[in-house]
């Protein structure tokens, strides 16, 4: 049996994306800046794609630019939100993404911004009172803070951070990478001024994403060349990766609150088994609190154990189950997780990340969970 | 008749491209950065794309960095080159495409760097020159000098222009997307540091591109994240664009005379034809040149029409010719040609760029030339 329980590292595409995406591998493949029928055919795909996504998230089409994917979206975020606001100072949370984190460092290092870190407490909340005694500081702001956190799953108020944000008059980026595809964003209902989403998360194709930027608050190009993307990004699009995107959110939104309750229902009897076979197992972060994280992401801490430390991810492969011990995101996976670091995560325990999609099934859970009891087993 | 000759704006996705691209799309999902198994077969496959790249350039695997295209790759050589090595000053030409243009621009926009234009003549032949005068200045100079160029298919000669560039220590990049997968590279006997390709000129797929950059010259990310492409590129691989481009790349080289004959043999044609049927026909920087220009490039100026003025590629297009008028590389295209202005075309003449492939036929040029001659009755 082989069991994929990696998907907030990413997931496998809908056959119905890969539909999609394919006449204009086949047939479709005149370039969208080109004038002629060749060309306009593949624009008109291009344009219908932004205006679902727009739709999707009840944004306007010019304020959707499509990118290589969420990091590069990020990027664009904030160095060009940096650039072209003059901000001075901003505030990010020490267990973002790498995208975020690296990206900010860089900055700072260049002398463009100050650079605070909020403080969060060890089950990785963000400290509201703190987000607010940063915002006193009176420079012009940015505050970037991910809506979930892709290890421990963790959900952060978005509404309090924008709403405590724009009080302060700062520019407000959130980190949606994980969010995008399994939740609802109505950027009309929220106090955020540029988000993003990457396809591959939400089984659509890797190397796809896209950035909103509220149309008040524009941004200038991070990647220059042609007028492509209403001049935000220059470079030839990537068509297919662009169809697969639009019709993977499309699928996603389609009926998110049936998958949302398959899911949840596959991390609830995940966690429960686990309580039930093996004594000391705990969650990381908030990931054991249904509400309070991601449906998607259950972070077993298990007790310390000879045979399995430092083996456990390797030891689940043998078995044929994938998951992922810090963030898989990235080939630095094995320097450890900075996340778990600030949540004060010893390395005397193994953590694992199992991350679940609609095509898991509750056999692969239980198959999973007694494998782990094997290698966990219950001292008598 | 539905005639493509618009492919140095794009090309269609050789078969064969397609199909090494699908079992990406279907089975091996993994995250290349993953260390399970789904993720492993993944990486193994993107390693092997590098390597295969490398070997058709005779550069190492490291010094090959997969891009979201053309433009990410030559803005990711200059700012990042830029950067790293402290260079004071860069010289470009007027006739570059807008990745490197627009890209420079920006720098000397934000004081980073003091921007030189490199005299052309009325064909866009590269003043040697002027050139070596503009190294005199003795700051750390940049050279980024395009190999040909995408509108009039003008090839400079890389070797003298490195030549004199190294010889002042500057730093080389140059932009190659319009001669990969149509001419042998080979970093070991050039005086370049940098070079790029885009997938999508070579029949593979669009939003796919790679940045060689020489080990001894090494630069630092554009895009900030996790430590994918040895920590040169944030981001989660677009995997299917990385194994079609070098499935693309393999296939230009394995029989790229082949394919040269044959090209050549229809841009002759053509030009030819048109000398006969069209009096007054010219051809604008070099491309009527073959030993000077692309084999995939005729750019035709035609004699002043009242009646196509402004509307030729429309009239083409009516007819089911796809062509191109200045860059159709941005949606700028309306705009008019920075490179046709440098050579002093003027508006009372029409140009027209066809660019060829291996897929076109004589019947299709045959079939273009009568129709051209239809649009440009000679009078009697
Ligand atoms: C000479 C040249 N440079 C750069 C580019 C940009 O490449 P891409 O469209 O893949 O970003 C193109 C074509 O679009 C080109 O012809
Ligand atoms: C929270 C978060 N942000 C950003 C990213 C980066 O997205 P991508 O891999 O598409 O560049 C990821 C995943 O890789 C993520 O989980």
């Amino acid at each position: 049996m082989r069991v994929y329980l990696d998907n907030a590292a990413t997931t496998a595409m809908d056959d119905r994306v890969i539909e999609a995406m394919i006449p204009f591998m086949k047939e479709h493949y005149g370039n969208p800046s080109s004038v002629h029928t060749h060309g306009r055919e593949v624009r008109t795909a291009i344009e219908r794609s932004r205006k679902k996504v727009a739709e999707l998230l009840n944004a306007s089409p010019s304020e959707i630019f499509f990118t290589s994917g969420g990091t590069e979206a990020d990027n664009t975020a904030l160095v060009c939100g940096i650039d072209r606001h003059s901000i001075k100072h901003v505030i990010t949370s020490p267990i973002e993404h790498h995208a975020v984190l690296h990206t900010l460092e860089e900055c700072a290092k260049k002398g463009h911004v100050k650079l605070s870190m909020v403080e969060v407490n060890e089950a990785g909340e963000i400290s509201m009172d703190h987000l607010r005694t940063l915002l006193q500081s009176g420079d012009k702001a940015m505050v970037s803070i991910m809506h979930a956190n892709n290890e421990v799953g963790n959900i952060n108020d978005l509404h309090e951070i924008g709403a405590i944000a724009y009080e302060k008059g700062a520019f407000v980026h959130s980190d949606t990478v994980q969010t995008m595809g399994h939740y609802v964003h109505d950027v009309k209902q929220m106090s955020v001024d540029a988000l993003v989403g990457a396809a591959h998360k939400f089984h659509g194709p890797k190397g796809a994403g896209f950035l909103y930027v509220r149309k008040e608050k524009k941004i200038l190009p991070l990647i220059h060349g042609g007028a492509q993307e209403r001049n935000m990004r220059g470079g030839t699009e990537n068509v297919i990766g662009i169809i697969g995107l639009a019709k993977a959110l499309e699928l996603a939104y389609e009926d998110m609150s049936g998958h949302r309750l398959h899911i949840e229902a596959l991390k609830k009897h995940m966690k429960e088994k686990l309580i039930q076979e093996i004594p000391g197992v705990t969650f990381n972060g908030l990931s054991g609190d249904l509400d309070k994280s991601l449906y998607t992401v259950l972070n077993v801490s298990l007790p310390p154990s000879e045979e399995n430390s430092g083996m456990l991810l390797f030891n689940l492969d043998l078995h044929g189950i994938s998951a992922s011990g810090g963030s898989a995101c990235s080939s630095g996976a094995t320097v450890g997780s900075h996340v778990l670091r600030t949540l004060g995560h010893t390395a005397e325990r193994d953590a694992v990340r199992f991350s679940f999609s609609r095509f898991n099934t509750i056999e692969e859970i239980d198959y999973t969970v007694e494998k782990l009891k094997e290698l966990y087993p219950v001292e008598v």
